[in-house]
This record gives C-alpha cells, structure tokens and sequence, in this order.
C-alpha cells in the first residue's frame, strides 16, 4: 500500500466556511483502522431536506439500499458514514447493522430513525459490528460543531491519498448561499474496498425534490463523468443536503425546479461536483497522468459518452499513456469497439493540442520528438473528432500504471 | 518484451496432418522483424470454399474491409497473411496496400483477385509498403507445399510467446475430413500491435453458406468467449476455408445446414477453434493464470455471457486472481455492475470448487487456508450462481499483471 501523496493532488486545500443549520463531528470507533478517525457523523436542523444518487450496482451495499428507501421521505436529521467496512454483500446482518446503526444515531440525536442517512466504505462481505457505534455516538452528537469539513473528508478515507473538499458560493435572490462538498475515491485494497462517497451540503432553503433534480443533472458530467478503472462500486453513494438556514438571511425558499434564482446555485453545485469528481480521477489508484479525453463531432452528446468511456476504459490507451506514449492506434482501436457510429476515414485525433491523425491516417506532419515531450506532462487532453456529427462530451479518467496492479493484486504479499 | 514462452502454454504441440487441397509456404519479406519469417502464403485448389467471421470494430483495417467484400463470393485460391504492420488506419494508402498485395498473390498464383484473401497484424497507423511482398511472391507460390501448419502459425506471431495450433477429425458420411486451425493471440506492443487472427483449414467438401453458418455458430462459446483486456482489435480475423479435397475419397458434398451428415464435423470445427481460443486466453498478455469463468442460474444464456464478460474485464477481479486471492466481494462488484438482473441475496461463488460466498454472504464454513491454497494453481476456475434462474455461460479469460502494464506500457523506456 502506498502511502505518498498522488503527485496530481491539487497544490492547495481551500478554506471551508461553517454551513449554519449543521454541525459535524468525527471519532475513532475502531471499525478497522487504529490510530485514525473512521467515523464522521453530521447533524441537520429541522427542516433539512435531502436528494441522492447511488450506485446502479445491482448487488448494492446494506446503506444504499437504506439511503434509497429513506429518499423518499425527504428529510434529513443525521448523515453516519463509516470507513474500513463498506457492509456490502454482508445479508441479513448487514441490514440489521444500518438499522442499529440508524437507531443509536437517532437516539443519541433525538430525531426520527428515518432521517437518518448512512454510508459505508471498506472491506465487502465481512460483518459490520455496528455496536462499535455505539460507544460513541453520544460523543459524537454531543461534540458536533460548526465547521470541521477537512476533517470530516480525513474521517472517510480509505486508500485515498488526500481528503477531497471544494466549496463554491452563489446568490439566491440577494442572499449569498455556501455549498461545500467532500467525497472520497474509488481505492480499493485489502482485501477488497470499493466505494465513491461524496457529500455535499449547503445552508440555500430548496425544496428536495427540486435539490434532487439538480443533483441528478449536475452528476451527469462530474461524477459520472470520471472513471477509473470502470468497475462500479456496490457502495457508490452521492448525498446532498440542504439545511435552508440562509431563509433566516433572506433567501427565498425555492420549491420548482424551474425557478430562475436557482441559476447561480446550479452553477456553484455544479461547480463543487465538478471539482471533486477531478479530484477523485487525480487520486486514481496508482495514477501518474490525470487524462481529460473530449469528443467532438460525435453522432449525438450520447454517442459522444459511450466512445470517451471506451477510451477511457482501454487498458491499452491507459497504459500507453502511463508509457507517455501517444499511442492513436489504440484510441482507433477504443474509439472502434465502443460500437457507436464512427467512420474510421474521418477521424482526427490530438493530444494535448498536437493532431497525430487526421481524417483516417498519420498526420502528414506529425512530429515525434513533439508529441513525445508533451506525453512527460502530469496532464494530457485527449481530443478526438469523428467528424460525422454534434455530438460533444468530456470525460476524465487517469492512467493505468504497475503501481495499480500492485495496489490492488499484491496486497496478500 | 518478454520473450519467455508464457507458463500457460500446453505441454505438448500436436502433429498437424496435411489437409490435401492446399499447400503452405511462408518467407522473410522484412515487413518490420528481422531473421524470422512474417509472410504466410497458402495455395488452394479451384472449388474452396471460404467463410469468416471479422471484427465488429466500427474501425476496421484495410485487410478487414477486403475480406469482408470478398466472403459474399464464398470461394478462396489464396490466403496471404503478413505480420508486423497491421495496415490498420492507414488511409487510401491502405486501400492501394491490400490491392496491390491482392494482384501480386493472384498474379504469381494464377488466381482470380477476388478469391485472394488477406490479413495484416502489427503496428497500426503506420503504412504498409506491399511491394515488399512483390520480392517473395513468386517463391512463396512455388516453394508451397501440404503440411507445414506450424511454420504458418510460427510467421503470424508477434508478442505471442508460442506458436498455436490444433488439429481435429471427423467422418461425413464414411470418410474421414480433418479440420487444422492455427491462431495468434491478442498481443499488442511497441508501439501498437493488434490482432487476433485464426485461419481454419479442412479438406470437406462444404458449401460456402454452410461452412459460414456452421463457423459462426462456433465462434460463438469459443473465440467469442475469450478476452484479455475487452480491447477490439481493429483486425480480429477468423477465416475457414474447405478444400473439398475429401470428396475424391468419397465424402459427399454438404449443401445444405440442416444435413445430419454435419454432425461430426461441427463438434470438430469447434474443437479445434475451442482449443486454439484456449491458447490465445493462455498466451494473454503477462498472464499467469489462466481463468475459466462459469456462470449459471442467470435469467438467460445471454445474460450469463454478459455477466460474465463483466467478471472477466473486471481490473480488480484480474489483479485479485494474479495476487492469488479469491476475492469475492470484487465478483459480487462485477456481477453488480454487468446490469444484468442479479438478486444479491441469492448469490453464491466458488473458486476451484470451494464455495466461499453462499446467498449474498461469507460462506459459514469459508477456511482461509484452504482458498489460499487453490489460488496457488495456474488454472482457476471462477463459478457464480445467480440462483434466479437457468441461463448458463463460460467464458476464458486470464489474470491482470504487473507484466501486462510493462508490456503495454513500457515499450518506449
């Protein structure tokens, strides 16, 4: 396992401003690690409401089959997340475990068990103790103060390399509204973590259902947008949660989706995802190339998806770009198995603004020691145009270095 | 690159009997290696019939395209096969290369240019100068000679660390037909091979739409059940040609798909494209394991194939497997992701017979000691029952190593 930052972390961590109407609190409840926080509990006042995205895994873990039924409801009082068991494929008892869980949560913060939201992220298919909760979940809920976002970022952690946090601000009729956002990546290791956990929060008063719409939308090109080695966790948990504290400030409660004050708060929500799906792709196991791969000319924006995520996904243009070898022989090869409409004598291929291949060959005036330097870059645009239609998107993904495989295959050695 | 012969390999090569009708001969045209033979050419009698199965990348190679407009005439004279440039995105000048490879074949072999069949694997991008070919042609065709099976699968290799062949017999009728296939496996490097080709010889007399329907059935629980790394290649080629030679010994000519003469002959056809897909999954890349993938009690046949084609292009499943670590919840994660209906709860998985996960939890009676031990073994088979309902798959595949990465991505160091 290793232990040195990613060299594509990014160079500064912002300043994360209170968020009024929450408080949070982190411990060491022992659940796997020693000598390290892996418990971040957070309180909402009344009147909190709450959106969504989880995994589509079809073998989801216990807690996002928990979070998904609790949605509905709306509301949110308390967010427990625990690292170093993901309580995935765990059965009954790993139910049994975000019930318990869920209810020492609501007792020790005297709210409803179902506004109680839970995440997990460790090893799958060991038993989750969830009494180990219990010896703090009064500290927790007694200790909760303003603030503290790094460290509730540090107490999620897994093979993760750096905390991730962002934070944006926007207007929301003349009152400025906070949204800060942490999430984790998806390590895995010993023997088996899998998990993308991200939370995001924010004091602007908007109904859920409208909170849920711009999540669903805004993950669309951040967290969706980013894959790593293209295996979908069990755990994968996006939760958003708005406490409406800024209404005491003068913003309006917004309850439609279409409401045109929302604009600036879209923008900044998008803003916070997008910066830590990036952070996320820079934390890739293993990773030395953060690789940003843009397709244009596509057949449509969904057609576009389906051919950055097969090139995205290509062990062989990962690990050329690991060799920092523009290899546009294997996007060919990527941008050919995706299935999608593509005429191979059209296609212009460039990296990091050099065009290697136009309309279907070697560019004429192609310059190897050129492209060669740009390759040494920590970061490559990977720009492909198939110049058949309008279709357009952006992915990002990083390279597929020896150090992953040894992350995670060497890790009973 | 490696040029140690892969641990996987089968012990012994089979003697490849002459397949009357046709005669082999390869050369040294000095396509990119040097002192080892890279042409193949093979000579067939009037009345061959010829049927393929091609990439389905939307970015064929030249030699793709040309055989693809061929197969609709059904009959072969020639097959000419040249390794170290794959004549892939190669432009009009690909075009131009296949043309002229064709005429010179077809001129030294007195032949119709259409019945001369091609395939290309090597380096993509790069153009392929066929008047290299125009030196050895008239040699190739009047030093060819029966037998020599070997020597063919020896002149298309390139990252293959042995030569593959297969051999099987069958009876149409009372006479005896023999099927040889010889394959190169996936390997890709420096800066970018490509390609799995395989090419299929009998001496049975079988129209060109049977042979088609007979070879395309085949393929699929054979080639088509075998990935590396899920990368396309741009030139995947699998080519069947029947001399019909073995009507002179009687046997009777097979017009139609339905004949139960067939019989036989298909279990030999897939035999021998069976054993050759076994090698290729053997020869993968730094592979070290050789993994079978079984599937059962899924909702459909078709559902079991894509779930386990989402087991074996799992990286976390493949990195597991080279760690020797029978980590189920990475296949738990992977049958989650395959989007396939799956009922966690209903799960069960063992490696080498040993049942570690039982109905969406830790098998009870799972022992460390024993599991750690079966992972030991070169040969590993991975068994996943959905338990939902009766749709069953298998699929070839092998491990993810550290050696796959260097191979991949350490060629221009």
């Amino acid at each position: 396992m290793s232990t040195a930052v990613s060299p594509l972390a990014p160079a500064t961590t912002p300043e994360m401003p209170a968020i009024d109407g929450m408080r949070i609190a982190t411990a060491q409840a022992g659940i796997r690690y020693r000598n390290r926080t892996d418990v971040l509990f957070a309180a909402f006042d009344k009147g909190t409401t709450v959106a969504g995205v989880l995994t589509r895994s079809k073998c989801p873990s216990a807690p996002v089959e928990w979070c998904r039924a609790r949605l509905k409801g709306g509301t949110a009082r308390a967010l427990v997340v625990n690292s170093g068991n993901a309580n995935a494929f765990t059965g009954k008892s790993g139910r049994a475990a975000t019930q318990l869980t869920a209810r020492l949560a609501a007792r020790a913060n005297d709210c409803d068990v179902d506004d109680v939201f839970l995440a997990s992220t460790g090893v799958i298919g060991e038993p989750l103790d969830a009494t180990k909760f219990d010896g703090v979940m009064q500290t927790l809920v007694e200790s909760a103060a303003p603030g503290r976002f790094l460290d509730a970022a540090k107490a999620i952690m897994t093979t993760d390399t750096f905390p991730k946090v962002a934070t944006a601000q926007a207007r929301i009729g003349k009152t400025t509204v906070t949204v800060n956002g942490i999430a984790k990546g998806a390590g895995m290791i010993a023997p088996d973590m899998a998990t993308m956990l991200s939370f995001v929060f924010t004091d602007a008063p908007i109904a859920a259902p409208v909170l849920q719409k711009l999540l669903s939308e805004a993950v669309t090109d951040t967290f969706n947008a980013v894959t790593i080695d293209g295996d979908t966790s069990t755990s994968d948990t996006l939760l958003a949660f708005a406490t409406g504290a800024a209404s005491a400030r003068g913003a309006p409660r917004i309850a439609r989706a279409n409401d045109p004050r929302l604009k600036g708060f879209a923008r900044a929500l998008h803003a916070v995802l997008g910066n830590l799906a990036e952070q996320v792709a820079r934390d890739g196991e293993g990773a030395r190339k953060l690789v940003e791969i843009r397709i244009e000319g596509a057949a449509s924006d969904k057609s576009a998806r389906r051919i950055a995520m097969s090139i995205a996904n290509s062990p062989l243009v990962k690990t050329a770009i690991a060799g920092e070898d523009a290899n546009w022989g294997r996007v060919v090869m990527a941008v050919g198995k995706a299935g999608e409409p593509a005429d191979r004598d059209k296609l212009s291929i460039w990296f990091n603004g050099i065009r290697v291949a136009a309309r279907g060959a070697r560019d004429p005036s192609y310059d190897e020691a050129m492209v060669s330097e740009t390759m040494k870059k920590p970061e490559i645009e990977l720009r492909v145009s198939l110049g058949i239609g309008k279709g357009r998107d952006r992915v990002l993904t990083c390279d597929l270095t020896k150090e992953y495989v040894a992350i995670n295959g060497d890790y009973r050695s």
